[in-house]
């Protein structure tokens, strides 16, 4: 069993310089959990981005296999830590201890699936253009183009993935795939959580031989260790997933700095079901048991929580609206991650119940204790959804908003209005599908994602998976944060005019002319 | 001969509400030339993005081939305007009749390219992963990502390429291979280039029967138009080539909105020369002659100009210098884009001369025209260089800063200290570049293009291009605004779910699972 000691992890080295502390909390019983965390300060920041910028070339000069090993490394580091970080994970999050195996199932998977792309090497999209000396009226020089790291990333744990979106999660994975030196802002909900497994990054660095400057783990609750971070003028890029706000802010930052750069943040997002007449008559029963299901997921503290849902009224959609109360009403309640998201939700949740003509359904709130969510269901009619701004924004936690539509010309009217989203869910026949093309055209400019009959929660790691929508979902939606496509956002093209072959980066030594 | 009307572009339709008016100025003589343009309205503007808004869903459903074609339709609609489009080109940028005749062909041949890279498809980088309907402890979806046109976009026109960064140019056609809509807002240097290319892509738009609200143009001289266009909700992205600091203004405008957009601006740079000593020795007075060839060549009015050239001192560095210095002491002055280029030069090259330390070589101004730029070097020492911050952003015109540096590691120094650029250029024999591999990877870090013993005038429209390299050189590395790449930026990836074979895009549809 490892101490936890309470520091930050900068270039494999304990620092804790400040004086401002903070604690976790168990959100099961509301108690603080030792140790005490130090806030980072500028001096150790300023440590953690010079020692990662002095890495940026002798990283890009590595060979892939030295940067796939070392992501196997860390993967086999914390399946090390075993049963002590699932412990950890759950007391600070309160998150199922299954669902944290699985979670960390993820974490190293993904890790290797990064290994394995490195490995690979094509995802550099090499391309060339010979020479053409004879061509007129100028020679057609030797051109050749690679993709290279782009500097040193700065990576924002999210709250709800303690390990798949954290220290050695998604972004992690991805920016040191791509050569780029790391430096993390862990998440203040899950400290001792990020502790471990920032010290099994280390850890594996360390074994690997390559410069311990590669990454750091910062701890901070507070926004100034995350502006002072962005602001940073040789951070290069950063990527954070959390709420519209945070997100937005450091996007701001990012953006105002002499030298902007790109700022991946994966915000808010409501995730609108589209339910179709015939699937509604269908098989009503069993899509309110699936969106009952996914909306109440993990506390429904996901990302691609369903938020919405609209269907036509009739006679199919009340039968299904009272299916759907039914659950929300013998909805247990869960305990959220943190206090203030626990907070944040139950006051949204009061905010969309007051707007006149919405109906709420969830269990007795009686007996619920402070860091407690409730899973519920608002009703809502088109009209009165199309006047109220507010009912389009995503509800953190487990809540969705039924759409009484009455007819099919609202529901499209519905999806217009609506802002980006990870995803868009369409359940329907075909008959429904070839009735409602329009829709699928608009919701297809509305998200990242289209499910067909199925629900948004559950994203594959893999190649083709788009886990990023038109803002407010995410900042730019042409980048992944999930996916072997996620490295992309931390290389960027280089072009050789010309070169000599034994200059040239071996990817691009071996092509012929 | 078509007359020139002096109005906007709108869907198809001309548009002339406003009641500010410009003129554009024959830089050759200083003289105002007819018609007046009006300055597009706040009306236009919205009418202009709205019908543009109104296409985007059509526009996406289009067959390539059908795309395909509107390209080439435009590419002929240019040729068709044939020497009625060289003259009036040439009379408003006082750029050489030949030139302005090769950058034709340029921007047709771009056209046709991307023609041919909407019929291949491949752009699209389609990737699939089947279902796997039996995996534990979830089945896997069938999942399948492609390509979707972003939404409208915006395109500002440069001022240096009146047809190739103009109107049909980079830009546009790829975002029209995109799918998306466009609406340029024309460059106020070449009011009548621009509506005489315009009407050509409308001819062509009009021929293809496609919905004329595809493209605009609009005219202005003013900040307010820009400001307005890149402010409006439902442009999806913009793109723009000129100064760093109406680039920075629009990229700041784009990432302050409620729902900030990708801005790609290309702005300043000042690719630089760095010249190693074997290759000084060997061929000095050719590098010099290539030097002054491309620092001169259109006026110094290119992207791509150098602007700074670095050795380390000796010798045949003295030889060097002085054989540059004879050829700009003999450099003829040359009549620039527009009065505000002209002046700004101007003042550039006093403040930089004006430098303690720094000595001007060119030829005597006395018999200069207001609109003229006379070449010319300026050298320096290595010190004041790494002093004055000033020396290292870009002079927009025929000059250039030669850095004599006491020492190899000094040249190393100041290639860290260099801001981004669209390129950096090496001359070095086999010895050299061996003896300076850190320096071959500082410049990777500085540049999206990297030169040996050649020029960085001259940019190919190919597959493996870069032409887009770290800040200021353009708002974002990761994307390139010439060559066949320059699609990416105005399409997002999208995922489709367990998407019934008969509504998943054509491309997708083809995959076996």
């Amino acid at each position: 069993m490892t101490a936890l000691r309470g520091t930050h992890v900068i270039g494999g080295e304990d620092s804790a310089l400040g004086t401002v502390t903070f604690h976790a909390t168990a959100p099961s019983t509301g108690a603080a959990l030792e140790p005490a965390y130090v806030e980072a300060t500028a001096a150790e920041i300023e440590r953690a981005v010079t020692l990662a910028d002095s890495c940026v070339e002798s990283l890009a000069a590595l060979a892939p296999r030295q940067i796939a090993a070392l992501l196997d490394g860390i993967a086999a580091e914390i399946e090390a830590l075993k049963e002590e970080l699932i412990e950890r994970a759950a007391l600070e999050t309160a998150l199922p201890v299954e669902r944290l195996r699985g979670e960390r199932a993820r974490t190293t998977n993904q890790l290797r699936l990064f290994a394995g792309l490195v490995r690979d090497g094509s995802w550099k999209e090499t391309r060339i253009d010979g020479a053409l000396p004879d061509r007129l009226p100028v020679r057609r020089p030797d051109l050749r183009r690679t993709m290279i790291p782009i500097g040193p990333v700065a990576v924002w744990a999210a709250s709800n993935f303690p390990l798949a979106f954290s220290v050695a999660g998604g972004d992690t994975a991805s920016a040191l795939a791509a050569g780029c030196p790391v430096i993390v802002k862990a998440h203040p909900g899950h400290p001792g959580t990020s502790e471990l497994t920032g010290r099994a990054v280390a850890q594996a660095i360390a074994a690997s031989g390559l410069p311990a400057g590669i990454f750091s783990l910062l701890q901070g609750a507070s926004p100034e260790v995350s502006l002072d971070l962005v602001r940073h003028p040789k951070i290069a890029a950063g990527a954070f997933t959390g709420s519209l706000r945070a997100g937005r802010a450091l996007f701001d930052a990012a953006a105002v700095r002499k030298a902007p750069i790109a700022f991946f943040a994966e915000m808010g997002s409501v995730n609108p079901v589209f339910i179709l007449n015939e699937a509604l008559t269908e098989r009503g029963e069993t899509i309110a048991d699936g969106l009952f299901q996914s909306v109440t997921l993990g506390v429904g503290q996901f990302c691609t929580c369903p938020g919405l849902a609209v269907a036509v009224e009739g006679r199919t959609l009340e039968q299904f609206a009272r299916t759907l109360r039914g659950r929300f009403q013998r909805g247990a309640p869960g305990a959220m991650l943190t206090a203030p998201i626990a907070r944040t939700y139950r006051e949204a949740a009061e905010r969309i119940g007051s707007i006149p003509g919405v109906t709420a359904s969830a269990a007795d709130r009686g007996a619920v204790r402070s860091l407690e969510g409730v899973p519920t269901l608002f009703e809502v009619s088109d009209g009165i959804f199309l006047e109220h701004e507010e009912l389009r924004h995503e509800i953190f936690g487990p809540a969705t908003v039924l759409v009484r539509c009455e007819s099919a010309a609202r529901m499209l009217e519905i999806g217009r209005c609506l802002e980006g989203s990870l995803t868009a869910t369409i359940h329907g026949t075909r008959y429904d599908l070839e009735a409602n093309r329009p829709l699928l055209a608009v919701l297809a400019r509305k998200a990242g994602r289209l499910i067909f009959d199925g629900f948004p929660t559950g994203v594959e790691v893999c190649t083709s998976m788009q886990h990023g929508g038109p803002y407010p979902a995410t900042s730019d939606s042409r980048f992944t944060s999930v996916g072997t496509a996620a490295i992309q956002r931390f290389s960027r093209p280089v072009c050789f005019q010309d070169c000599p072959v034994e200059f040239l980066p071996p990817e691009l030594q071996a092509l012929s002319k």
